[in-house]
Parts: C-alpha cells; sequence; structure tokens
C-alpha cells in the first residue's frame, strides 16, 4: 500500500482534524493493511483497486466528499445498514459509513459512556472526540438509529458533537412496526430535503434506486463465486469490498467489484483458487467489522482455513436483499424501500429467527465445514443470539465456535489457539 | 421476621419448586432482612405488617394466589412497570412481580446468556431455571416488554420455559410512538382476555383503575411524609413498601400503607423521626431494587445518613402518575391507560430528558444533600444516563455519588467506604 502523494494535510486541517493524532493513526493503518493483505498470495488483479482506495481512504475520497460539497451537494454519515442510501443518493448525498474499526481515544470516551460498551460504539464516539475521522467531519448530517441500547444512548451524547438526526427502528416486523418504520422513513426524507435543499421525486428515487440495486447485485457475484470449491478469493478481500461499499463512490465501486467478479467467475471454470481444495471452509457471523478490524479473519486463514462466507451487516445483510424496482410512482417506491430495509435480521429485532436461518442456510449453501460466532464483548443481542445459533446449527450438525472479541490485538495469540484447535476438530 | 407456621411443602412440591434448592433460599432471606430491618430503632409501628409479609412471602401470598386460580382467578407475572395491572385486575388477575433480586442459579443461566447480563435479568432467568421462585410457577401468562436489549433477547429463552406475551415498548414518546403503545395495550386486553375467559368493560376497569391509583395514591401518601426532617421513615423501609406492592393483595396493601402514612404524618407533626435532624439526605436513583436487594440503601443508613427518595422504578416511578379516572367509556379510558404508562421515564427511551429533570426536581423537592446514582452492573441505558445526571446535578450544584454493583455482598465493604468518603464530601 502506497502512501498517498498528495499533501492533504491543508485539507485536514480545514476540517478540524487533530493533524498529530490522525498522523499516527494514518501510520498504524498500512502496517496492519501490510500484514493482513499484502502477504496474500494469488490474489484477484482487480483488489489492486482496493489497495488503491485504502491508500487513499482519508485522502482522494475526502477529497471527492469536499469538492462533492463544494459543489452544492451534501454529505451524510452513518452507523448502520438501516438507512436508506437510495434516499441520501437521490436527493445529491454521498453516503458515508463512519470510522469505527479501532479503539481510539477510549480514555475519553470512558469518561462518558461505560466501559462495558462495545468496541464498535466506542470506536465511533472516539474517533469524533479524538478528532481523526474526516468523514464524520465532512458529514452535513449524521444519520443514527434505536438499534441497540448502546448506540441508542450513545446518540444522546453523540448529538452534542455533530449534527443528527436518530431514526427509530421498530423491535417487531408486524404490521404496525412496519407502519412506524415507513413514517421514519419520510421523517428522514423531510429532513433530508430540508438539509439539501432538494425535493424527492419518483425520477431520482429511481436513477439512485438501481445505483444501489447494481452495488449489491455486482457484490452478490462476487460473493456467488466464493461457493466454489477451491474459493477464488480470500475471506479477507471479500470482507473488503463490503467495508468499502459502505464509503466508496457508488458506481465506481461496482464497476471495480464487477471486474473482480469477471476475474473470479474466469478463476472457478478453471478450478483455480487461492486456498487448496481441502482448506476447512468457514461461514463467520456476528456483529460488523469495519475497516480496520480485519483480526479473526486474517487469523483464520493464516491457519489454513478459508472463509467462504459473512453472514454480518458486513457481509451477506448487507448486499443480500435487492429494492424491488417495479414500483414507478413515489408512495410505492417508499412502500419497496420501507420493505427492504425492515427485512435485514439484525438481533435488535425480537424474535429474530430469520437470521437463524439465514446462518444455517448460508453455511449449507456455502458447503461450510463450521461456523464461527464472532461478537464484540458487551454486545447482549448478538451474544444471546448466539445460544440460538448454537442449537439451530448443532440441530443441523455444523460444528460452532464462538468468540467474543474486540478491536484490540491482545488477544490474537488466543485467537489463534482457539481458531486451529476448531480447525483440528473439524477436519 | 418470624417462619411462617403453616407447612406449604406440599403446596411448593405442588408448583414444581426444587423443594431443597427452595429451602436454602428461604433460609438466607431471613438473614439478610433481620440484618438490614429489624435492627433499626424507631421503625413505624405499621411497618410490621411488612415483617408479616416478608415472613409469608412464599407462604401466604402464594396460598393466595392458589386459592385464587382455584376459584378461577388468573395470576399474571410481570417484570416491568410498563404492564398495565389495571387491565388484569380487570380480568379477575392477580399482577405479580417475578423473583429477581439475588444471584441465583447463575451457573446454569450463564449456560445461555453471556455473563455481561445484568443481575436483575440473570436473576429472573436463575429463579426459573433453579425452580425457586413461586410466583412463577404460579402464573397463568408472564408478560414481558421490550424495555432493554438483555430483557427483550432473554425472552427468546424465556419463552421456551414459561407461557410468555411479549409487549412491544416503543423507543421513543412521539405521536406515532404513542400509536404503536396503544395497540400494544390493545393485544394485551386481547391476550388476557383469552387467558382469563372474561371480557374488559368500562365497568371492571374503572374499579380495577381506581384500586391501582389507590394504592399509588397510599404510596404517594408515605413518600410525601419524608420531605420531613427529621424524616419520619427510613429509606429501606420505604423502598421495602414499593418493593412489596408488584407482590401484595392490593386493597390489603393500601389500606396498610395508609395506616402508615397515618403514622408518619403524626410523626411529622411532632417534629419525631427515625434520623437526627442533621442527617445528611440522599436522592437515590437508577435501576430497580427488587427484593431482597437491600445493599444500598442499608451502606447509606448505617453509615449515618437518610435515604429520603428513590427515583426508580421501586420508587418514585412506581407511583408518582395516576391514571386518569375522568374517562368513561372503554376507549378512552385505554387511552388514559397509554398515557399514563407511556409517561413513565425508563432509560429505554431515547432521549429521556424527562428523567433526569425528575431527579433534579425531586432532590431539590426533598432538600436532598447528594445524588447517590445506583446502577446494575452491564445495564447501557442507564449507565450512560449517569453521565446525563451527572451534568444535570452538577448545573443545580447537588454532589453525586456513582454506584455501579449487582446483588453480590462482596462489594459491601467497598460501597461503605465510598458511601462514607461521600458523606464526609458533603457535610
Amino acid at each position: 500500500m502506497n502512501q498517498p502523494t498528495t499533501d492533504y494535510r491543508p485539507m485536514w486541517e480545514a476540517l478540524g482534524l487533530d493533524l498529530p493524532a490522525h498522523d499516527a493513526l494514518l501510520a498504524a493503518i498500512p502496517v496492519l493493511y501490510q500484514n493482513a493483505y499484502l502477504t496474500q498470495a494469488d490474489r484477484p488483479e482487480g483488489m489492486a483497486y482496493f489497495d488503491f482506495v485504502m491508500s487513499e481512504i482519508h485522502g482522494l475520497r475526502i477529497k471527492e466528499l469536499v469538492d462533492h460539497r463544494a459543489a452544492g451537494g451534501i454529505v451524510v454519515g452513518t452507523f448502520c445498514l438501516y438507512v436508506p442510501e437510495e434516499i441520501i443518493r437521490a436527493l445529491g448525498g454521498q453516503c458515508v459509513g463512519l470510522c469505527a474499526g479501532a479503539e481510539w481515544a477510549y480514555g475519553e470516551v470512558e469518561r462518558i459512556l461505560p466501559q462495558n460498551t462495545c468496541a464498535l460504539i466506542k470506536s465511533f464516539v472516539g474517533f469524533k472526540l479524538g478528532k481523526v475521522c474526516p468523514y464524520v467531519e465532512s458529514a452535513d448530517l449524521v444519520v443514527g438509529e434505536t438499534t441497540c441500547d448502546g448506540k441508542k444512548k450513545a446518540y444522546e451524547l453523540f448529538a452534542d458533537l455533530a449534527p443528527l438526526h436518530v431514526m427509530e427502528l421498530p423491535q417487531m416486523k408486524r404490521p404496525q412496526d412496519r407502519v412506524l418504520w415507513r413514517a421514519e422513513i419520510e421523517q428522514l426524507i423531510a429532513k433530508l430535503e430540508e438539509v439539501s435543499g432538494l425535493e424527492l421525486t419518483a425520477e431520482n428515487l429511481a436513477a439512485a434506486t438501481k445505483e444501489v440495486n447494481d452495488k449489491r447485485r455486482a457484490l452478490q457475484r462476487l460473493n456467488a463465486a466464493r461457493r466454489a470449491s477451491p474459493v477464488p478469493i480470500s475471506g479477507k478481500d471479500a470482507l473488503l469490498a463490503v467495508q468499502v461499499a459502505f464509503y466508496d463512490d457508488v458506481p465506481r465501486f461496482t464497476a471495480m467489484v464487477n471486474k473482480i467478479a469477471d476475474e473470479l467467475e474466469v478463476r472457478v471454470a478453471a478450478g483455480e483458487g487461492v486456498a487448496p481444495a481441502d482448506a476447512p471452509r468457514l461461514l463467520v457471523t456476528g456483529t460488523p467489522m469495519s475497516i480496520p478490524n480485519w483480526k479473526l479473519h486474517d487469523v483464520i486463514e493464516k491457519a489454513g482455513a478459508a472463509v467462504v462466507m459473512e453472514e454480518m451487516c458486513t457481509g451477506s445483510r448487507y448486499y443480500s436483499r435487492l429494492v424491488d424496482e417495479s414500483p414507478k410512482d413515489l408512495p410505492a417506491m417508499i412502500d419497496a424501500l420501507t420493505d427492504k430495509y425492515l427485512d435485514i435480521n439484525c438481533a435488535c429485532f425480537t424474535p429474530n429467527s430469520a437470521r437463524i436461518g439465514d446462518v444455517i442456510r448460508l453455511a449449507r449453501e456455502y458447503e461450510a465445514d463450521g461456523i464461527v460466532q464472532c461478537d464484540l464483548h458487551f454486545c447482549g443481542p448478538y451474544q444471546v443470539e448466539a445460544t440460538l445459533v448454537e442449537r439451530a446449527a448443532k440441530a443441523a450438525g455444523i460444528p460452532t465456535l464462538r468468540i467474543d472479541t474486540d478491536y484490540s490485538v491482545g488477544d490474537i495469540a488466543q485467537l489463534t489457539t482457539r481458531v486451529e484447535a476448531f480447525l483440528e476438530m473439524i477436519e
């Protein structure tokens, strides 16, 4: 991964970043990336695009956002799949996921949030308090959601730090919950119309829906290739594609992912892969993994197994379901968005049995030899569901391994030992 | 506290309790009660009723419930203030809070729930798994609610263990949330009509509403007396009254609490109290304290201070707001229930600024010298709000102490040290 050649420091300074702290962060990520990514053999050539993206993640991409705003567009930051990117794009916005994959400014964070808060939440608050996330500093609006207790309550403090709009996600999926959720989408539209000064129309929403669906279709293609044995792309690279999907320019990203999918389909036809055909195949499920959190995938793949699918927000939940493009009038299009987003199976819902079904189905479709449940410490909803996933996997005859972790590197040796023992057990 | 003279073992056996385990539990509670309650000087005479209730909490009261069921009535168990007792009583039901104030069967609990689950949730699951709660074993239905992640997800496992109905509590308090909540109340009515075989009418609901309001009015009287200096009743005794309110026969409880209130009003007029007039006055706020969790109050009062108010579910949130009794037709009465219950200020709501206001207002009304925030370990919602309460208290010039604890006795010495240091600071 090359360091960017342009001097972005004046831009970062103008965004209000803490430059020395930001330098320290930017110095750390290439080391992690080098170790996890650039040591891999036989990577698809198309992944060079992602190497470039990673080298410019706080550089060129931020410059694009700055230019976008200078041209009158808006930037909207999100922390969650439930925020409809289609609406943001239809109103001329760029939707970006906010930084949340590394430990940062935890000392400051733990003065306002309990120590027993999950790493994702501590991280996003830390990146803001520490002034090292150019994405949140570029955002005209941050859109939060009431998915879990931790985020719901952290937003009450975050509201002092950034312009924030919170969507209330219902906790069940019955008709009355759909009514509530549709009203939330309507309120988001009103809010974004106010911030952008533009009006949502059937035309701009249709165009945005097609673009975002195209992104999902490209990821579906890339991930469909992972069913093959030998697997044509590492789990790490596939994970990175979804991680970058949250940040990148949509049409460019779609084109690049389709190019990789082309390459993978050639590999599959030729029986070529990145791991031996007899490498154990694992499905990973649980809480999301944000950049630069590649720890578990790296441990698994360095132990000789292949991650063949992620049932997570940085995985199948991101791309597996499209928005219905057939409605032509705005209310029906909003209905379609309502249905699509309510269909995501997050553990914040009760019950969430469809997710348990997804895990088992994907494990079978991808011929997984085992399921690794990886949850962040203190993420109660996924930790409780882990019991239900374990029961379902046992009934289906699929071995499982449970991992609770965070963003620290302190448990890598322990994770390696546990993963190796699991691989021995299933081989 | 006397041991019950009746032999309840055949009844407990018929309920399916684990008798040896239940014996062990029943042996432990009198020791705790003796130490916390019966060592107090100058207790109101009326508290003798509560000594009796505590001695019969798994005996006579359960016998009453068994007899009630034998006569065709239903028993409904709850874990939360948000479940409208009025509806249960209108349909001939007895509403009982379920056991959740002591560590029980945690080994079994932690096989299905994460270790980082709050004590209240571990406790109620443990009492059920360990078969030592005669209340849950007497229940025709348990009504849960989606207040926090921990309970919401634990109910998915609890549903395998007991007949369960879960109410979806919204996470905000806007008009559309009220619509959702009113529909939940309608669904609860339908469910309880089915279980009881009775029909809710304006008449039976009006009678039940008056009865439950009378209970609240009695508790309001008792607690109003605590504004006086010297304080005429200990915080421990006032806490016990609310704890018992969740279990006891409603009209009997109301009569007994009014009798204590009469006594307290005489004391106040005479300038008599249970603590010196110059004892530091503390307001306690945070997560609920279920029987036999008297730890913090006991520590505070043995350190020489007086707890003069509880802003908690086992405190002001239980009794401070009445249901409007003026509506005469069923839809309007259900509206009144909807409004009353949505007005409870639990940290599960976002934002929940009304609670912060309540804490400061109550601290002033009760002339508190300090606020003690006491939250259960891992209760994220209250732990985050603790930051907001601290800020508001600082602005109001009221010192605060933050305590995170559980049901163990292991931290009593540490709590004592911290409370004593706090009292020195505010004196």
